[in-house]
């Protein structure tokens, strides 16, 4: 037993090496090697057609400041633009709705990164277009597919995109300054706290509010706020994401004292 | 010998599958998984102070929608803001001095993200504020390093930063409406050429432009745009990255037809 034991000794130890270099590198399955992943644009682009809230008088203006050959006989181009914070795939910073919440530029940076978590709820919205999220949509997703990580990037799939940039399909109403009358699913409070207790750091949503067309009072908004989660709106492809595995980055312009601002959000799908 | 083979046929077949499993999943030194990484913010806030070329005539603006209690009895704020597409920390889409080059919304997402390669200049820019990046100086990074990988995020450090927001003291010079008199280091043709031939996918600097201070030709900018590679501009922070390992991504505002965009770019460093 002599020679089986240090041949043991010896192909164990060369097996523990291998085996804890893979481990030290790439844990379980949620390792994601990002040199490997796909990328999924989940941004819409900005445009004249982007869709804002109703009740936003300018919509997004790019000015041309200079477009052709200039005098010393090379092309260049270059524009201003002008846009609300809130229109298009934007970030709400949690000030948005808490004064005293995290303003733009300074919610911290591996906030705005984490695990993909998609909870689709298209089903539903076809049959009811007010759905909200609920606890139990929550419930039954963490069954099947594990506990919410902490931050988590969740996303929810309406399947509103489809509807982008009809103004009338995606909000339910397409009536200039008038926000009273709009219809699209989203989050539901019950949902967004439960969410919130899991500890996650973004409720995104492809529709235009992480509050359903007729809320009034925006709770999920405020919830949302209050604990320091950012919300973001208006996203699109996901799709193309699978309920867990892929990973998320949100991206606003950073700017300073901002209640929010244009993103871009993309995922790494393993 | 027939009990050693045998034992050596099993363990061999264990350490097999242990290590192709872990190189199926995170291969060589290349991989890098950003459930473990460090992020660094490359990204300048954006406010009153924020830098432009000293030709615009307009710079950043915040205007104010709404913030305080509305009359449901919750905070609410929010802005809206103008901005011209080149200033703070952005990209220039090849479009900007290519007519046929890409549009900032068109950039494919995967040319934005990629392995960052750091090359430091800091130590000659302190001693010649107009210094440019040489093919040699590409070439000895490559010596130090290992050859510049296709798709590279190429991030020059000028050391430039840390004069931000100083306006004078980044550009060289703060006439209003004067670019003729202007200051700073950055890439030579030479390099960029080189650089494109290897085909990196940005061309990234601490300072105001990919072509230096006195440049009025603005070769670099030309030479990028015909080859649809993207600048990133006014970056900051590349003293917390290694020279090769990290992992870089730059996502500008999704401006349909844009010629560059206000940007956020980070870093995942291993
Ligand atoms: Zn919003
Ligand atoms: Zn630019």
């Amino acid at each position: 037993m002599t020679i089986f034991l240090r041949l043991y000794s010896t192909f164990a130890f060369i097996v523990l090496i291998v085996t804890s270099s893979s481990l030290s590198s790439a844990p379980a399955a949620q390792a994601l090697d990002v040199t490997k992943a796909t990328i999924v644009d989940l941004t819409h682009p900005i445009d004249a057609n982007t869709i804002y809230w109703p009740t936003e008088t300018k919509t997004f203006q790019l000015d041309e400041v200079h477009k052709g050959v200039t005098e010393r006989g090379f092309f260049y181009a270059s524009y201003r633009f002008c846009s609300p914070e809130h229109g298009g795939t934007h970030v709400d910073a949690p000030f948005h709705f808490a004064e005293r919440g995290q303003t733009t530029a300074v919610i911290p940076i591996d906030r705005l990164s984490g695990p993909a978590v998609v909870i689709d709820v298209s089903t539903k919205a076809a049959e009811d277009t007010d759905y909200t999220l609920s606890a139990q949509d929550v419930s039954d997703w963490e069954h099947a597919h594990g506990k919410i990580p902490d931050g988590a990037i969740v996303l929810l799939r309406t399947g509103w995109s489809s509807r982008w940039p009809n103004k009338r399909a995606y909000l339910g109403d397409d009536t200039p300054g008038d926000a009273s009358n709009l219809h699209f699913p989203s989050y539901g409070p019950e949902a967004a706290r439960l969410l919130v207790d899991r500890g996650v750091a973004v409720l995104g949503v492809d529709t235009a509010s992480i509050d359903n067309g007729p809320s009034k009072d925006f709770l999920v908004h405020r919830i949302a706020g209050a604990a320091n989660v950012v919300g973001l709106e208006n996203v699109t492809n996901l799709d193309q994401l699978p309920a867990t595995g892929a990973w998320a980055i949100v991206l606003p312009m950073k700017i300073a004292k901002g209640s929010g601002a244009p993103a871009r959000a993309i995922a790494f799908v393993p």
